[in-house]
């Protein structure tokens, strides 16, 4: 079984990064495809690597692996949710390898919505990737919601306080999830002092992305905050996450309220300096 | 031209990433080989990249680049000089690009001696690697001295008052600068309140190596810090760096000292973050 983005090498199969606008490409070594499917939306699979163990492929993509999975994971949760005094409602809006809404469970909340637009990514993660989306009785506090989180977020209003947006690249389904409009009525369906947070691309291989994003969320938002934190497996090893919020600021915070639950990677010491740029990164910013 | 690692794909030219022990591996597209030779003691070329500019590559792997050699060369260099009081000699073990030299001279010190094994490292980078290297007149205050690190640290005693060990992997010509009986020498050579410190590998594809860094320094020194920066092009994209001190704390400094000279890296927001630890590393060095 071959998958997007695999080519045999020497009687190996490895699976190329097709980031090349940079002549830049990671590779892993593919022991074998455990599953794929084409869905309406891209072709989904599920991988065993030799080094990060199993991971979730999406059009040749590598999205999360079992090694590294938990950092993206637990930063794009335990900061906006830290960062919030006290989190009740929480939408996810893509994140459908489960490890984000997992994370999200570990705080005191009353609920977690789930927006994926492809059932195939929840199927496939639930069954071959316990590791990341975890493999207990399903919390009930957790609603999955299968449905373009653009639209989802159109119906309602003020009804979450923290938005969580785990998407893809800006390419393909997860292109609007960067755009103005979606930002807006993100921001509309935010309660007071409200926080949406996302993964802004990576600040050396994509930094007209975290640019805009970073820009755009500042022209919504009175507080706005980009975050770094350094991925092995996304190009370029480090990788930005912007947090909007319509009041609390987490620089006036000393993450008390972080929840310290098996984490592998967020601690107070991450809090700390997560928001601490380089000067690079500062002057893409200003 | 072709030079160990570099293969040629579809008519398009790329080198590949030996690290293959978690069958991961970086590949960059060259568009040509500037300059290649054997020395003495490995295969030494300079290529010139798609993305990352030029690039100085040892036995085929990628040690520096135009685009991102900033990172390493101001991390291993700022963090110990600022965490210095008053660093007057310094001591740089390696760093035959001549970067982290670049990066020390920025300092008020008296003297910087480079002691770099291979002679033709130094050559290709000042010819070939200015931008890394610089290509102003020579600094009256940096002194070249071609011999083995290992050597040069038995023949003298309380030299230097910060010593860099700038080394490439912990394979052929390296291997010993990770090693106890070398800090043992290295720590002879230190003036009183010395500071050393070395890159200690990547804290996801190394840990072995960090730890055992980390702990060898950890029985000859006081003080010991392990730091992190993210660096693209180096595998896995986080990198670890150890202070070892017979004096100053740099966790007791606010980082006032750091000089902010054309830095694109380091400031007081790195300064002040680069020594807090995610949960993994904290766990590894433990």
């Amino acid at each position: 079984m071959m998958i997007k983005g695999v080519f045999a090498w020497d009687g190996e199969h490895w699976l190329f990064d097709p980031e090349d606008r940079f002549g830049f490409r990671a590779t892993w070594k593919v022991n074998r495809v455990l599953a794929k499917a084409d869905s309406d939306f891209q072709e989904v699979a599920v991988i065993e690597t030799e080094g990060f163990g199993k991971a979730l492929v999406l059009d040749g993509v590598v999205q999360t692996t079992e090694k590294d999975g938990f950092i993206y994971n637990e930063m794009i949760t335990h900061i906006p949710l830290a960062a919030h005094p006290k989190p009740a409602d929480v939408c996810i809006i893509g994140g459908g390898d489960g490890g984000a809404a997992r994370e999200a469970l570990k705080y005191p909340v009353q609920s977690v919505d789930m927006v994926e637009i492809d059932p195939k990514v929840v199927e496939f993660s639930r069954r071959y990737l316990p590791e990341v989306a975890g493999d207990g009785e399903p919390d009930p506090r957790l609603r999955f919601v299968y449905e373009d989180g653009t639209r989802f977020v159109k119906k309602r209003a003020q009804a979450y306080d923290v938005i969580v947006v785990d998407s893809s690249d800006p390419v393909g389904p997860a292109a609007v999830l960067f755009e103005k409009p979606f930002y807006q009525d993100a921001k509309q369906v935010l309660k007071e002092g409200g926080i949406l947070v996302c993964q802004s691309e990576s600040p050396i291989f994509h930094p007209d992305v975290l640019k805009r994003v970073h820009h755009t969320l500042g022209e919504l938002f009175p507080v706005v905050r980009t975050y770094l934190a350094a991925i092995p497996t996304y190009p370029g090893g480090v990788w930005s996450f912007t947090l909007a919020s319509l009041g609390p600021d987490p620089l006036q915070s000393d993450g008390h309220r972080l929840v310290m639950n098996e984490n592998r990677y967020v601690n107070r010491d991450i809090w700390e300096s997560c928001f601490r740029l380089p000067q690079y990164v500062k002057e893409l910013l200003d």
